[in-house]
């Protein structure tokens, strides 16, 4: 079973792809996809968009996996991220993939055992349950996260 | 000139699609982009970027418009509407349609003469501006009013 996580973002979606097999969890692969800020917001939604169907189109993986989505003290924020991440969920939905959503609460609670732990510890765990995992970087981080939590949670919204 | 204006929405997503010549306007063509609110919403959104799609494809307008977004009183409305815009956007930026994003206080000036104007006020000006057009619906009429507005504005953003 691969499992794509997804951390959509408009300024650098992060994805990573990791293999569960039973209780055995490996890494397959990471990334992060930055936009160019300069560009007309359509056009960044777009690469996003297909940046993430050739993720897609590379891994084939067998579910996608992203964190609930909420309204953050900034709202400009809050909404550059959820058309972000409209644009990414018509890629998974485009790839056939069923896309599930699990709460930040749940995804660190998966990986470090409690659902309060700081992004730095989340990010240590990673290297511990995937060793030898090259990271892109934060947003990558996050998106295998999610990959983790979703094959501990086994797909279930 | 032919503007699509757009009013989107995860429920309904309303277009409509204007013939700007001078300083005169023509209906072409409205209507509004149901989704299945059983369904997941990837699988929703996906099926609002090609209903856009297969109306940019029919009409080939030379642009786009829709209004600017803000976060309201309810932040799940507010998230689903900004994955929608999203998911439309894309639609738009694949057609390599520039859009323009108009402030919703501009485009009741636009139509009726004042900002604070009355949904109901813009509907009934948009029968006197665009005569003979059969309006699908309160989101077709949105979608109208925006490329209206930005057939006034000349696609400024």
């Amino acid at each position: 079973m691969l499992i794509l996580g997804l951390d959509p973002s408009l300024t650098c979606t992060g994805w990573g792809v990791v293999r569960s097999v039973g209780s055995r969890l490996s890494h397959i692969a990471n990334g992060q996809i930055a936009t160019d800020s300069k560009a007309p917001l359509p056009d960044r939604l777009l690469h996003l968009q297909d940046a993430v169907s050739a993720v897609i189109a590379t891994y084939a993986p067998d579910r996608a996996a992203v964190e609930e989505i909420f309204v953050n003290k900034n709202p400009q924020s809050t909404l550059k991220l959820a058309q972000a991440r409209g644009a990414v969920l018509v890629a998974c939905a485009r790839g056939s993939l069923p896309v599930a959503e699990h709460a930040t609460r749940l995804v660190k609670k998966a990986i470090v055992g409690t659902g309060a732990a700081e992004k730095q510890q989340v990010q240590a765990m990673l290297k511990v349950l995937l060793p030898g995992a090259n990271v892109a970087g934060a947003d990558a981080a996050d998106a295998l996260a999610v990959a983790i939590a979703d094959a501990h949670l086994g797909g279930g919204a």
